[in-house]
């Protein structure tokens, strides 16, 4: 009894101490989340605002597969060419959307790497801007469906144009009150150059786009090959210059080349921001299937006493298809988010590059509930399931690609963009590689076994869903032991646990020097 | 030309510069968010883990208003009372369902308040978690469509079993590597004491399940009485306890109140996923409705052709009402998301009785854009226009009420929870409360405008949605103004720009005595 209220004591005091050491910390965090101007407003940290801003266009970015999904494709028929000729028409509005979204999402990015610091009536204006990012998915679907009519290129127009001079606005706002500004643009003498040319960047998109609309009275071909110049002329811009750099040799580089607002590809982009936005597009594309579960899937009390004799077990069991989806596309998406968050643990400083390779892989991985769906839809062994069942390994296979190219194109500037122990001979390299490979390998295997035993197909790609989890968990053994089984057939003299060690040690000691 | 190239050299200067910053700031970031532990596996910052769940689970805790707002209500008919029944149900779906995916959020924080790193095999664990939740609203819709079928009760429990298996898992995992554990709980010499104490309250619910689904085979209403007792036993144990701690005078501190797992109303709740969580939750809502429009009020051209003549623009009139509700809600639950940031700004820390206010506040969030759908939706001034006006008036002022008593809440405890900006006779007080009660009022007085001048209740309400944004961006004027007005009435004598000055002064002064 003495012991325990000792005990109870020891608690008591550390729960103090914990308050305290938290009201300090806290505190301190608080302090850089409020500060006072010299103007005597309080500014606040942009944080939050960016979080609730990625949620937002990550939703909006993935909101056009909804009516892929909601395509009604029938049980016992081929697909028919009318109905591949819709499909084919809606999934490739969802690409645009998609693509379009993040372009807005990387302008976004961009300007509040510029400004730090938000207030009120920042918050306000970005909430505006927000507004009319989540219209435009609706303005690419009527232009989908009406290619011939202007309205929706005008819609589309007006929205940019408009989204152009908030965005303005927050500019001309941010360099108003230069305390909102990023540190660098802060104490630099050059504001007013800098604030030129972010104003340059900025106006172009409106500025094209509002030709976009005038043209599209006179002949509205040519509106659409605007609006493709608006999203890929820097691009081509960079492409070009970085092929006559390497062809005439070392250009000096322009006036333009800043930190902020070029297009270079390694041009910085927020990591924090990569993670939100991704994160935002892994839990909506996780929770399609069972949004449309619990909405659609609750049989009517009327159909089950008069179908199924009052039996809600058996009337559930028509179900069981989609409940399967569910949980296959809930995994499979799972283990993409684990292996995206295993390769940002290592990734120190993100760039416009790897943004652009990561919007590819979000963009195959939004598609992935729809392919599980339409795997367990079919009859069994019917030519539609095989088809199915291929085209979601192709889906997997390109997610998990480009995620591995993200890896490999950081690898490229592995000292700026990579912790030690995932380059090249780090002790993680090997096993972030498999981490990295077993989807892209297991969709591929998945892909050729089911060409071959057309007749197994399901059960290959069932056993597939299973066992790839349980991998992840053996993967670091797995690694160990394919590491080891290669050394003993290429170097059978060395001793093994010693090298083991060895390597470890090798690989701790760049760590070592970059940290201290 | 000289000069331009020496500015352009200054600029790439402090490029480098910033950049060497940054490298070494995200190199400090990253020195925490992976480290080495003492068995050689690298443990991981749990933040972004936690953002994903936070994602994941405000998805799954909005997902059951996505039934009742497709619940279609005829144009020309009055509110039949069958309507009003499947309406009732589901909205009482939509709220059991939003509670108990918080309490099952709120079980989370607590178990990564003591975990607060991660390594992959956590991960994994965490993610099992997370689909288990995904899948509890299905068996709640299950329960609430079929009442005596002890399917969805069977069902609800199992998931709740197994959920509660992972997270003694987790908790087992985490003691067997004590470098996961929160460092309050590291240090200490009482670790199986804490580990035994979790352990205790994390078994209580899967057993109460286990007694739940036995009892359904008996006599299933019992089983919901049980179900029932889970949730609310500690909240009213905790209030029995205080009830009686205020009657018979202080009593001596339990063993069992430690900082962790007791359910007391001022235990700490993590402010960080207090923040993720409502934005998760705030921007489903204000998407909701623009995926409903983006998926079905896109008209099909065979219709355009034949019934409007080609004429786009006059078919898309007909979908004004829908564009008009989207903006609205969008913009209401963008300034509800608006005052929410501004108040959690000054929070220091969040308490579980604040978390709890906060869940009400965002149930009712959750109905505003269903709300808003159906102003819209009927003739103008007919009597469910009217109903559906006033619906929304009430549903916006409980969510802002919800959010002044956040404050209230923590000014009762302002000196550990609030920034001395906000607390009484803060500078920014009245300024937080003009901003908490906006809301509010207007949504009593537009509620009371349209009781007397029912005729104009479409329009009172389009002027409120128009003049709120407004309201705003002019309240820091508007506030200053009302309090030199009273200060004029009330002591006209002292003059006027002095007394602020002073006021101000006044207020910063504890500022600088808590900063310093």
């Amino acid at each position: 009894m003495m012991g325990e209220t000792a005990d109870t004591d020891i608690i008591e005091h550390h729960v103090d101490e914990e308050m305290e050491k938290k009201r300090i910390r806290s505190h301190g965090s608080f302090m850089e989340s409020v500060t006072e101007s010299e103007e005597g407003h309080g500014t606040q940290s942009s944080h939050r605002l960016l979080a609730y801003s990625d949620a937002l266009i990550s939703i909006i970015a993935t909101v056009m597969i909804l009516p892929v999904a909601h395509t009604k494709v029938q049980d016992n028929e081929e697909l028919k060419e009318s109905l591949q000729v819709l499909l084919s028409t809606k999934i490739a509005v969802y690409l645009m959307t998609f693509i379009i979204v993040t372009v807005a999402w990387a302008a976004h990015v961009r300007l509040f790497q510029v400004i730090e610091r938000i207030d009120d009536c920042l918050a306000l204006l970005n909430l505006a801007c927000m507004m009319l990012i989540t219209f435009l998915p609706y303005t690419f679907s009527l232009m989908a469906t009406f290619p011939d009519n202007i309205l929706g290129i005008l819609l589309f127009c007006a929205c940019d144009m408009v989204l152009g001079l908030f965005q303005v606005l927050i500019v001309l706002y941010g360099f108003r009150n230069p305390f909102l500004l990023n540190e660098q643009i802060q104490v630099s003498e050059n504001q007013v150059f800098y604030k030129h040319h972010i104003l340059k960047v900025i106006m172009r998109v409106p500025i094209m786009c509002l030709f976009a609309s005038i043209f599209s009275f006179i002949f509205f071909p040519l509106s659409y090959v605007i609006l493709a110049i608006i999203i890929f002329l820097p691009y081509m811009s960079q492409t070009f210059k970085w092929c006559r750099s390497k062809a005439i040799g070392r250009v000096e580089e322009s006036p333009d080349s800043m930190l902020f607002y070029t297009y270079h590809l390694n041009e910085p982009l927020s990591k924090e921001r990569l993670e939100a936005f991704s994160d935002g597009v892994f839990a909506i594309v996780a929770t399609l299937l069972i949004l449309d579960i619990c909405e659609d899937n609750v049989p009517d009390p009327a159909v089950v006493q008069k179908q199924y004799g009052g039996s809600l077990v058996a009337a559930l069991q028509g179900y069981g298809p989609e409940y399967l989806a569910y949980f296959g596309s809930f995994v499979t998406v799972g283990l993409l988010w684990f292996v995206h968050h295993s390769l940002f643990l290592y990734v120190i400083k993100a760039t416009r590059f790897m943004g652009l390779l990561n919007t590819f892989s979000l963009a195959f991985i939004g598609g992935l509930p729809l392919a599980y769906q339409l795997t367990h839809e079919f009859p069994r062994n019917s030519r539609n399931e095989l088809e199915a069942i291929q085209i979601s390994c192709v889906i997997i296979f390109f997610a998990g690609i480009f995620q591995l190219a993200i890896w490999l194109a950081a690898l490229f500037f592995e000292r700026e963009t990579l912790h030690p122990y995932v380059r090249y001979g780090g002790r993680e390299h090997s096993f972030m590689l498999a981490k990295l490979a077993l989807y892209p390998c297991v969709a591929l295997g998945t892909f050729f076994l089911t060409c071959f035993l057309s007749k197994f197909s399901a059960s290959i790609f069932h056993l597939m869903e299973i066992t790839v989890p349980f991998a992840f968990i053996l993967l670091r053994l797995l690694v160990r032991g394919g590491v080891a089984l290669l050394r003993l057939i290429f170097c059978p003299n060395r001793p093994q646990p010693r090298s083991f060690l060895e390597e470890e040690e090798e690989a701790r000691m760049p760590f070592n020097t970059v940290v201290t």
